[in-house]
């Protein structure tokens, strides 16, 4: 029995997502699909970093002693979340670029890519693929010291060869 | 006698200015040079939003108390510090894009510009133009309750008028 | 009883909102929400740089003599507005990018934020949330030597605080 | 006996070189350049938007009554003196965008280029070749009227054209 | 009696309008509105650069002998007819960058107004605004040497400017 | 009788186009028509560079012996198929960007054109056109051995050529 | 003790870093400053997606075997290792921007981190502190299963807040 | 004997290198130096589109006749030498964005690739690479029916890979 399903018994989450506002979920539940598909306990909370600071900084602080083994961070515009909470806390920080209205997720990216040496945050695709990949890839880690989620995410991956290997494109005439 | 007289008699800083490595002085230097100008009383600290997140906390919660009137912040790549620092307190804060060594401060901009509705920061120019114009801006706010501020202000930009009035382009030849 | 107090029983406004073009009003109108909110009198005015440059220079040479304490002023496109704003008088301008039909604003960005070492333009976001942002910030640099609106401008930031603290995303399952 | 000639044996100038600052001398020079070679009475002038407005608004209200037929304005950054001029004479304006210290006259660029309708500013490329361009666009506008100039203009583009048939690239060996 | 008004009689076109398509027609027919309002005798045509590169030299090696005194280029994407005009005659060329579909014409922009020193085309604004100002300007350089059209063009811009003055922004509460 | 059709008759394909999701078949089938149009014998595969690795290497190392004389590869976002696919054979690979959901198809762009020195991709224009595009220089390379698929190829832009001829614009006035 | 510890003791690196060329080195060395000052086993290779494409699969489809926990990769320009490697292997991988000759790594960023979902690729910021950063996210990612490395990852932060709390920036003398 | 072996005593040349101006030379001397090293015979032109349109239209209407059977076309800039020499031949063009002086070559890149449907352009990466590149293509395009060729290219790729693994990255202390 792996830490996972000891986890998932006790119904502790280990990953922590969190997005700056309400809005951004349409783009997040990309990630909450991938850890329900992998059944990674997880847990969902708006954190904003410019409205909730306070909030933030005790989450950030608590994230360790909760047992969080990662925190996915989606946020748009200046987006400061990820970045934030990677200062706070050690456990790794995941940052969704969360599409921006007028400078479509460029914004977003920037803002949470660039950051300085010292304190990392991985960064993934601005949007949907973004949070479905952030997601993939804390499973990814986890699964490093989990045979079971390992032999999980092959399988994941070999499904997706499959289908994409049975995408056809319109017929046509070889002449 | 205005306040700001008095706050110089009496040393108590009125402008906090903020960045967030050593290494952004000899952008940040730009805006102390302005505040000294205008006899504005000033400190200065770096504070690193990302290496020293409970600092940063610190100083922003206390900044009203302190007697701040404004903080000037200059960060640069994903530049939170503006942000953050808006974030908290309800003490105007000034932005200013230090340059980035690859992205020339594109990613600063952005991300000190692109705010939420809610947490503004007022954001300047890149680099050494917008470290002195914040504080310049600053000083314009100060003087719009203080009446011998100004004075100065209109001194000061009536010795930029003077001075641009002054340049000669090389003299050419009339055919 | 504040200066805003008096004022507003005067009806003098201290803060004049101006925009290059009636179009632009979709966007200004999040400042005048925000200045309504908080009580602070202003005045609406449309006022093109370019097709208006004479009224423009009006608007700014009187606006110290008017009472103004800041003026709001957004653009897109080449939008010069803010920055000639500034250039006419010593009243804090705080410049609004106003979203632009092909570049989304990026081109009102940066002719508003890149201005010179000496005419300071405080600038915010593209759009809604710099055109809220303007004026909030105005309303914090007010607060500085208000004390009323100052609780006024602490007691909105926590409403915020709150109304982002009642965000919640989707339930999910937790396995 | 073409305008021209009249006009230069009066001395009086037919363009009016215009930049934001001294600084922008390299740049402008190679419109001035131009200008000396075609022989057209011009003169030079540092009008800053930002620091000399009042200046700025003379220079344009009085172009026409001048004699003004042509104005080429250079400017950086948040560059308005070539939109601001378009917008206080009828005079044609010719804006050449100066190179920017960190977006390399991107800001510069648009700054000019974006203006809204009605008000049009001709805009050249980012430095050198764009100062010297505007100078030969005076100079093509001026020769619709003046077939003397037209020859000039013709027989300079000749040369221009055997100067690049006579460029060689270094010599290969054919195998 | 001006030599627009003897043109006009001729219906000898005077201005040439020309687009890589005709699918730029929706941009480029604000440029024709401009100069029927002005009574500049014009004529419009496609030329393609690309598809039609011998008519394009054609077009362009007869444009002085035909009496056109200035040729208004609209194109997209990688947009090389204003410059190629530009390059086949010396009659001015006034370019206007087509919204493309993807990159909504920064790359029409860049391929127009970054030509090199010595073949210039004087670039407008992307889209609608763009057209219009072209032949905005190419009036104004024309009414440099028509008296009569230059009232005109005063008397345009006149009423552009009382229609931006009659512009009201909705009514507001002054408090 | 060229080699073409005697590929024709024996229906092997001479061009695999290949495309890394299904989804890509609006902007590549804009190649497959053009194909069709010049009766080149093609195949058509979705091979994702991320979800079929291993088949892409099969693909690309089977495609000198297969016959293949060209590969048009079409992807978006990080967009790794066609460069991938360049190195893995040297039949020639012509890269098509697939505008992306949030950047357009910059990122499509850059992740294709930018290729280091020794595998290169031939790349042409974000979506349709270069899906178009990239074909038709497929039938460019094969004419130059193939003189009846060059007279075809001539006989194309002719009809080309026309059309933009017979392309009229709305009919105007002349004043 | 460890599984860290162990490896360590057996040499088997844990971390594989890749990079496309020998030139990324300069970048690239951060990464292994940090994996060393931790202590973590790893290996160093240049693994060319481009130039040596079978190896690249040969390195990702036995990378889960031969033990790897990580792999960071970094590549510059059309950079397409980091997403190859990440479609090769489950083994997380976490990729670096090297900056680009002529785009500076706005490139190389777009062509790591817009990886399509499904195929995940944790990005870091362009250049040297990219590179530092990925090796410290994979500590982090290390140290939620490895509590002796947690604490040493806890201690690296503190060091680097004291040196941050440390600097100093040029005393002022306050008015 | 190949076409290549008889070219070559003929010393005819099958590709055209051509460059908008004798300063392009240190970027476009990569592609010589490739068609050197496989033995193609090719011929060395500047021809400037912008200064020599007559000449560029001449040798785009000889091209077929004169039996080359690729054009390389490098360009900086508002770039039209490639897209418009792919107007005038059939002739397959080839296209090196040359580095410009302050966009770096993204106007050239954008220039050359965003050609419009029915006249391809291969572009190849901004500077060095695309021109090394680019003749490497010609290469690749013309060895699809000379196998000789093919095994010349076989072979240089073999020893690019060759050269790749060879490749040492500083050794490391594995702990």
């Amino acid at each position: 029995m792996t830490i996972f399903t000891e986890a998932s018994a006790a119904g502790t989450p280990l990953v922590g997502i969190i997005m700056g506002s309400a809005s951004d979920w349409d783009i997040m539940k990309n990630a909450v699909a991938v850890l329900e598909e992998f059944g990674i306990p997880h847990e969902l909370n708006v954190v904003s970093a410019h409205r909730m600071p306070h909030d933030m900084v005790e989450y950030g602080t608590q994230a360790v002693d909760r047992g969080l083994r990662a925190i996915i961070a989606g946020a748009g515009g200046a987006a400061h979340l990820p970045g934030m909470m990677a200062a706070l806390t050690p456990v790794p920080v995941f940052g969704v670029p969360v599409p921006s209205k007028y400078l479509r997720g460029e914004d977003s990216l920037l803002s949470i890519v660039q950051m300085p040496k010292g304190v990392p945050v991985a960064t993934f695709a601005i949007g949907e693929a973004g949070a479905a990949n952030a997601a993939l890839h804390v499973v990814a880690c986890m699964a490093t010291t989990d045979s079971e989620l390992l032999k999980k995410l092959i399988a994941y991956r070999c499904r997706q060869t499959e289908a994409a290997r049975a995408m056809v494109v319109p017929p046509h005439v070889v002449m």
